[in-house]
Formats: structure tokens, sequence, C-alpha cells
């Protein structure tokens, strides 16, 4: 399995996954601003790798600081923090990597600074390795909760290569198919960057999973054909009250779902959860550019002169949440808060 | 605005409507085999402009048999009938006009071949000419039904482009716009054919009508955010208890409405219905070419080995469907059976 994100030879080594899949390409980032980029254009996606990506890139603008006091240290560092903050709006893993930098720089603000580049880094690859065995916790917690012979959807790509391997919702696919639950995967081509088509469709095929390609508007159809049994997508952020922002597209699939009874489970680590927003009205959705929708490699698919929207997020509600699978075991949307107590 | 069918200089003139919205290139199919490719191949596509282009596509076999007595003539005819009516399974205006146009011939058996030849043309001229005279009462119809004011989401293409001229759904559309609704349409770009991102946007686009392309997983968004009031989809066959088969997705779209209680509208001319089917499970539903979905414009945009799947149509049950409205006025699905009692 390629790595979407890791740390080579000093550099913050990505793989463009907008090359994907007729090119595996990886891009080493020698410096913070290359990775703002890499995040802000789609290199790397998918809320958990976006955080380690941060986390990585806060990292390798710490290595260029020549500063003798933390204080000075810090100061230089935040601009780097500031910059990757900017990149993407939704995803919470992206702030709470950040956040959990700087504690972690702060924590440590008796280290000379060279000792705290080599911590800051350290703590990047913690975070990454979490990742994984947060991500293998949920496969196992949601395989437990898929029949055998299920059909599964799942939209957008929220598998390794959205996180720091093994994915999330893939990683539940993956747990299923390993104990033997012989599923066959729905995937949609996620619309308008085509996730589903180009990741999820390319990583499931290298692991030898079957799945079958839909447009996003075939999904219906094949659940009134009962040939899906549950849907598992990923998750950017989740409000306190369960509310899910994930991938456009989400909250349709969610509708679909529970109008022909089919069981409808978010999975994402316990850290996508933000306590902080009673509910999904407070996340801000990104809107992306407009040449997303209208051209595709370079070539117009739409018609000249009219409006286009983009937005990048919808949020589903509670209510159409079966479940959310995390690390910590599956909840009820309402049950989350259990988590925020033991995260206290 | 341009005709997506019509008879010139012997030939029958079809607008490529695979080439648009970056190119406008007619072609001029001189023979029966060029109009069934065209039909198969997307040329030309929409049930009413089907029907109209197979009646034109017999009148032109029609044009090239020598034959001396009527039964020899007739006998000559059937292959190019059968040709046309093997090119696209689901739309029930292909079959409906090429029976038109043979109980056409029947009813004039007992003129000589030539004579019937120019009868042959004048018919299919008539359907072209009553299809828009329906499409014109459709919208009047269903202008009536749209509050001022109101976004209007539209799914695939069932334009101009689709019929023989103004529209169904969009029929709809221009209608309400002529009489100052006010409306503001979305339209889906309708995967993997694209023929709202081509086709519906740019024939809206012509007539300055505003019209807003997402994909079609975002029509769930705009719902929730209180910017779509009714939906207006076109049919390509009406079972007699109202089940809707049309382009792949208009189901999922019905659902969404029914969701959000917004009202969800199906638009075709009464020759749509198909009272000889009890309900949509009958309906056959075409699986097309798999590189659709795996391929735009030449370039490979899905991973390789993996499963596909492309039902063009799906079928939309009567109960998600708040009116059909069709040249003989609006109906409640249950209240077709009106229209079957007039047809007798």
């Amino acid at each position: 399995m390629v790595n979407a994100v890791e740390w080579k030879e000093g550099a913050v080594r990505l793989l463009d996954q907008t090359k994907l899949p007729t090119e595996v390409v990886f891009v080493d980032c020698k410096d913070v601003e290359t990775v703002a980029k890499g995040i802000k254009d789609l290199w790397v996606r998918g809320a958990p790798a976006i955080g380690i990506t941060a986390a990585y890139g806060i990292a390798l603008a710490a290595m260029k600081i020549s500063a003798k006091s933390f204080d000075d240290f810090y100061k230089q560092l935040l601009p780097s923090c500031d910059l990757l903050a900017a990149t993407r709006p939704t995803a919470v893993n992206l702030f709470w990597a950040i956040e959990r930098i700087k504690e972690t720089a702060q924590a440590h603000r008796t280290e000379p600074p060279d000792a705290l580049k080599k911590i800051l880094l350290e703590e990047a690859h913690a975070i990454l390795r979490e990742d994984i065995a947060m991500n293998r916790a949920i496969g196992k917690f949601g395989a437990a909760l898929i029949q055998k012979g299920s059909g599964v959807l799942t939209h957008c790509n929220a598998g390794a290569l959205a996180t720091g391997g093994y994915g999330t919702a893939l990683g539940v696919i993956r747990s299923a198919w390993e104990v033997d639950k012989k599923i066959a995967v729905f995937a949609d081509e996620t619309r308008p960057v085509l996730q589903g088509a180009r990741l999820t469709a390319w990583e499931l095929a290298q692991d030898q999973i079957p799945v079958t390609l839909i447009t996003d508007n075939m999904a219906g159809f094949f659940m009134k054909q009962g040939k899906i049994q549950c849907c598992v997508v990923g998750a950017d952020r989740i409000a306190a009250n369960g509310d899910t922002a994930n991938k456009i597209g989400t909250y349709s699939v969610a509708i679909l779902a529970k109008e022909h009874g089919i069981p409808f489970y978010v999975a994402a680590p316990s850290s996508t959860i933000d306590f902080n927003i009673a509910s999904g009205d407070q996340i801000p959705i990104e809107e992306r550019n407009h040449t997303e929708v209208t051209h595709m490699g370079g070539k117009q698919i739409a018609a000249s002169g009219i409006s286009i929207a983009n937005p990048a997020f919808d949020v589903t509600p509670a209510k159409y949440i079966t479940a959310i699978i995390t690390d910590k075991g599956a909840f009820k949307p309402e049950e989350l808060i259990k988590l925020k107590i033991s995260r206290a």
C-alpha cells in the first residue's frame, strides 16, 4: 500500500492524488509553502491525512528556524501554522493537528530549539502512527456491524489515501473483508473531483476487494434493487450532536439510505468530533473553484455563460446517522457525549 | 433555437449533441443506417426527439424503395422499422412513432408507392409539429403550477434538444420564464453523459434564462438550503399507474424532494404514457457502455481493473410524483386513467 503522506529524508513526501489513477507521482515538499500548496490543491486530501500533513509541515518549517530562545523560535513558527490552517476550512483534524504540535512546543519550551525540532517531528510521527492504530480500531468496531454478504456503499475516499493508512470508512470495509464477510463494495464516483472513481476504486482494486463503480446518481437505483445493505462514509468534522460534515453528496446518500431502510454509518477517529460546536449549522462549508465542475482534464464539459456552484462538503444531520464508528467504539449520535466525558 | 432533428433536402439532419457545448455540428443522415447510428450513439436523444427521428428515418428509408405493389413496398420497409426499434429499449415514443408511421402506411395501402412515400414524410412532419404544439401546452399547464420566484431543479435534458422544439420539462421552465415568474433554474449535470451540463445549461443560456449548474450529488444540499422549491423532469416512459422511467438519478431526486417537502413534477406528452404496462417494473432499463463512466473526452478518469455499472434510466414510483404534466393538463398519477379513457 502506498502512503498518502510520509516523512522522507528531511522532506514531506506527498502522493499527488490529483494524478491518480493513471499516474503514481510523489512530490517531496522541501518547504512549508509547498506543503500548504499540496493541501490546497488536493495532492493530499481526507481529513486525517490533511492533519498529519500539516503536523509534518510544521515540523519541516521548524527545521529551518535558527533561533536561540523558545519565544523567538515559537514566534517564527506561528506564520507556518497560520499558513497551513488557512488551506482548507472544513476539516477539523487540520486545526487539531496544528494545535497539538503547538501545544507540544509549549510543553517543551525549556528545551533548546534544536532539541525541540526533533520533538516536533517525533510528535508528527506519533500523530501518523496513532492515526493508523485508530483506523485499525475503527475497522474492527465497524466490521462487527456489517452482515455477511452485504453490498456496502461508500462515498468519496475515506481510505488509506485519506489517512495515515488503512482508512476509516475503507478501514471498516478492509476489516470486514479480512474477516471474510464476503462483502461487495459500491463506490460513488464522487463528482466533481472523482475521489471515488480515481481513489477508492483504485485503492480497493490494489487490495483485490471487489468494487463496482457507479455515478453518484445511481445509488438510489441500486438501493431499490436490493444490492446495497449498508452505507459507510468518512467525516471531515462531526459536531457534538452528531451532525456530520463530509464530502458533498453524503447528505443525499443518507436520505436515500433512510428511505430504503438501510443503515448509514459514519467512520472517523474520535478526534474528528468537534465538541466546541453544538450542531452542524456552525461548520463552515468550503466553496471550491468552479473549474472543478466545468472542466475535466483541462477539457470544457459544461456550457459557457452559466452560474456554477461547488460546495465541497455538506452536513448530514444526526437523525440520518445510524452510528458513528470511532476508535473508541460505535456510538449512536446522541451517545457521542460519552466520548466528551472520557476525553475530559 | 437550433433544431435537434429536421428534414433537410432529402436527408434527416441531426444536431450531433455529443459535440455540445463546445461545437455545434449537424449531420445530414442520407440513409436509415446513419439515422439508427445517430440514435444509438446519442447524437439525438430524449424520448420525443428519438420518436421524431425514427419517423423521419422510416420516411427516408421509404424514399429508396422501388416497389410496384403496397405489399412489396411494406415488406421492404419493415427491416428499417426493426433497425430503428432496436436502437434504444426504454423510450416508448420510439415504438409509438414507428407504429404510427406503419399504421399510416397501412391506412393508405391503396395509394401507389410513390404517393405513399410523400404521405409517410408528411406524417413525420406532423409528428414533429404536434410535438412542438404539445410541448407548448405542457409548458402552459406546468407554468401554472410554479410559484413566482421559485428555484426549479431539473435533471438531464428534457428541452428543445430532446424534443421537436420548446421542450417538456424545459417547456415548463420556458413558459414560466415567459410569463415572468422570475424563476432560477438549477441543472443537475447528469452523469455519466452530462446532458445537464452540456445541453440543459447550454439551451437555457441561449435563451438567457438564469441557470446554475450543480453536480448530481449537490441537489440535496441546495434543497436543504431552501434554494429549490420544485423539481421538473422529463420522462422516457410512464406506466399506467404513473411510475416513470427517466434518466438515471431521477429516482434519487424524487426521494430528496419528498424528504424536503418539495413538489416533484414529471412533464411529458401524453404519448409517453404506456397503458400497456401496469407498473414501472415492466419497463426495460438500458445498460450502456461502461466507458461512459470510466472515460471522459477519451481520457481515463477511473481506476482500472474494477467493475462498472451504467444503467441509463431508473424508475420513479408514482408515490413520489406530485403531478404528471401533459399536453392534456396536469394529472396526479392515479388520475392518468382519465387519459386512457379519452384516448380510447
